[in-house]
């Protein structure tokens, strides 16, 4: 490798990955926290959301010891002369993480249980494909045909899991009421957008020729994808959660069942 | 850099950084262990609150070590000759705290939801807009017009930002009784007198010649500046939510509806 980085382009990967381990450790906090808001029906997926942030939050403290073992501090640069740096943790976090976090979604629509078997068990090989085939060609040489071939193998299952979130669930979502279909659908978008944000960063050094451009904004583009696919993905799981347990008639042990707001939504009457 | 402190200048940041981490880490069980002294309904407040001094406690440990490891103890002087210090941990720290603290406000008042709703919406972006626009004059020279610039840039939405607290918010408050308005109160002028501690420290390296007094001023006033705003600021919002949570009539779970005090309110008594 040999990367040499500037001051500024070191310290935007180490500032962002220390910003992961933050919002992650942030987001473990909250989901325990606000455990008790949900219907205890409703939960799992709550339990899901917690261990999604709590593996990445393991992983980014590694993927930023590695970082900053890989290079050194000389003459004003950043030299990459160290053990390397250790892409592994993202595909070994991603293994773990993404059959969980599609597994967030499943559970908290509570299908059918056959629906959610035959969800679960498609989404969670879909995943496991996407990323062991995307592996390859992550290591591979940046100009390289194979990291080509191998990603373009990896969108497949991308590509199959996008056709089962947005037309086989879309049909599911029949039952649910109107606030939780709004929300599920906003849901649909981001993982759309979010994990759009995977790719560009996969192919950042086929297309960047400046090898240490590519590598800030492959690790940048990582990092934020990862905040938004995981803790904010989580929130929104919980917003799913707490429509349907309120839905459902659930209040909070020692709450009163009255309403949230006191005074009317009226703005005109604050102004 | 190349910037030699004192070992008195230099253990005065140390001690203020140390003094930082007990103060958050403390500030963090409290509000654990307060949790149930108030009632569910006004939890997110307090949820919120938590959050922000444990990412603070994660950000001060970095810091911590970041100035521990940029200087060598060399004939009684500390010299900065390792690592550049990482200053980027405090804007990292800030662009999540910032929005979380104003949250906090404006969800402890318990408004309507789209009140609610608008006032996080346009909080967040002047918050996150106010920590961007500071941070190229943070890193640019002290004496360059560039650092003025970003500093004037940045008050903008610092600006904003007090006019919505102050203003907008003061309309809202008609609804709220006598005792949270009064605590309401005391917490705006808190803001606004720990919120200028930060552009004191900002300009502190253009007004101060000597460029090690220039830095100690500056790391202090930020220390002295987060334990204000978010500590302090935390237990103030507890307070709103503890006295909204007696006025609904909360008893804490195994707890008898009784006083607190036990002793006669008239002072005359006990003299």
């Amino acid at each position: 490798m040999d990367l040499t980085l500037s001051e500024n382009q070191y310290n935007l990967v180490y500032n962002s990955l220390s910003f992961v381990i933050a919002a992650m450790g942030a987001a473990l906090i909250f989901f325990l926290l606000v455990r008790s808001r949900v219907a205890p029906r409703h939960r799992m997926a709550l339990t899901l959301s917690t261990l999604v942030v709590a593996i990445a939050l393991y992983h980014y403290f590694r993927i930023f010891d590695s970082w900053s073992a890989a290079f050194s501090y000389v003459g004003g640069e950043y030299v990459q002369d160290g053990e390397p740096f250790n892409e592994g943790y993202r595909y070994v976090d991603w293994l773990l993480t993404v059959p969980l976090l599609l597994a967030e979604l499943v559970v908290v629509l509570k299908l059918s249980k056959g629906k959610t078997r035959s969800l679960l068990i498609r989404l969670t090989i879909a995943a496991i494909a996407m990323i062991l085939l995307g592996w390859p060609g992550e290591v591979a040489d940046p100009d390289s045909t194979a990291r080509t071939i191998w990603g373009v193998a990896s969108t497949i299952p991308f590509l199959y899991i996008l056709y089962v979130l947005f037309i086989e669930l879309g049909r599911s979502l029949d039952r649910q009421s109107a606030g939780v279909r709004k929300l599920v659908d906003g849901l649909r978008y981001i993982i759309l957008a979010t994990w759009g944000v995977y790719p560009l960063a996969y192919i950042a050094p086929s297309v960047i020729d400046n090898e240490a451009t590519a590598e800030v904004v492959r690790q940048v583009g990582y990092s934020v994808a990862d905040v938004l696919a995981k803790p904010l993905f989580g929130i929104l799981i919980f917003a799913i959660a707490l429509a349907k347990s309120r839905e459902d008639g659930y209040v909070m042990p020692g709450d009163t069942p009255q309403e949230d707001t006191q005074v009317p939504d009226d703005v005109s009457e604050l102004t």
